[in-house]
């Protein structure tokens, strides 16, 4: 199913309802770092957003360095920012919390 | 503990031993990217290295998207490549097989 890339106004206003995420010029992705008191939690989030991604077959580029977990969300179908992207966002955000 | 950084010639030696992982220069880790079926076997993966280095209590810098898997190994209390990394690089290679 195709869907649409959202324009730059849609995806600041989507911004605006989320908490964090960036979405930097030139880079057809939105963003956002989380960091976490050790490695054991850092993956039991990766692994909880991991099963939400699968679920919504919608996976996040991402790194991990001990603490840390960099996210990168992207529709590699549709070479920008969709809809897919702000749901798992909140998703990912619900998660954190 | 203190441990030390091995030497360009012991890091060679070490490669011989392992498959595929390599040693950028300038770059103070080594290196070897994985891709899998899908997703879920990426991640499969990434979740029984989490468990090792959590159990080696030395944890890999890593990227996943989708069915790859790019790891880098280093020691960043030692400032480059030692013998923790060589031991967990065969433990993911164990695991990779």
């Amino acid at each position: 199913v195709a869907i649409d890339r959202l324009s730059e106004a849609q995806i600041a206003q989507a911004l605006n309802s989320l908490h964090g995420w960036m979405h930097a010029a030139d880079c057809r992705a939105i963003s956002k770092s989380f960091c976490f008191r050790d490695f054991s939690e850092a993956y039991a989030f990766m692994t909880r957003v991991a099963l939400a991604a699968e679920k919504a077959d919608h996976h996040p580029d991402w790194s991990n360095s001990w603490n840390r977990v960099d996210i990168a969300l992207t529709t590699h179908s549709a070479g920008g920012i969709t809809r897919r992207d702000i749901d798992l966002a909140k998703i990912i955000e619900s998660i954190a919390l």
